[in-house]
């Protein structure tokens, strides 16, 4: 199985890291603003995607919340969403080191590494460094503002 | 074996593109400022890191050229460096998409993942956008003014 993985260290607290990780809001307030749903265990997050200034909608993904573990640990499946993620696992694990809060991010239980696996890569760095404005500064960005990084955008 | 992929678009030719990733000045624009060698097929390219402002060498890693193809690739081997490092190759395919240049990004055969692999994963990313920024605007961010992304810089 092939695994994506990043770590970054935020400035703030495992708390408040944890916090934009296991609420809808916070969620919302780094990867789409179109973040609805559950967010407890079993409950169900739905992410959405549109391009800036299109009514359409891009796509979406259903995340089971699998593991919440205050401070520590955030974990989703895919339950649907593009066919490469499916039954992949999201894992966001959290340790404190000085004034930085590490997250060892895994977007793992790829079936095959393709070029799409690269974008995703490349893609959810940016989202780390949107997580970390948004816990640093109050404000990340989310899409349709994210960062734009290839013809997949 | 484990391979840290990514996918970046840029607005500029190949040619272009490739420039900044076969010669030593190009390799200088978004990498470290500390780059040295040469940068033909069995030669060897020199990347010194260090803090901003610190006269100490933080580390280096002495990088075979095994391909250069005009326009399309740049291979290089890991001789010397961090340990996980060496052995491993780092890849760049470029393909051309309107009016971007794709890059397929590999740093490839990590004997395991650990988490100097999710720093570097992480890390490869901010570079590749220096990368960009170097190639689109004429000025990156190599090190030592590179985005610090962790507490292992």
């Amino acid at each position: 199985m092939i695994d994506i993985i990043h770590r970054i260290g935020i400035k703030a607290t495992p708390a408040k890291v944890y916090a934009a990780l296991s609420t809808v809001d916070g969620v919302a307030g780094w990867w789409t603003n179109k973040t609805t749903g559950e967010s407890k265990v079993g409950g169900i997050v739905t992410v959405r995607f549109r391009d800036r200034g299109a009514a359409q909608e891009k796509g979406a993904v259903e995340l089971e919340v699998t593991e919440l573990d205050p401070g520590k640990e955030v974990r989703w499946r895919v339950k649907s969403g593009p066919e490469e993620w499916i039954g992949t696992q999201v894992t966001f694990s959290l340790s404190r080191d000085g004034e930085q809060t590490l997250l060892l991010f895994g977007h793992r239980d790829w079936r095959q590494a393709v070029d799409f696996t690269a974008h995703c890569s490349m893609k959810w760095a940016t989202f780390l460094l949107s997580l970390r404005e948004l816990v640093e500064t109050g404000k990340g960005r989310p899409s349709p503002d994210d960062l734009k990084i290839d013809n997949w955008n």
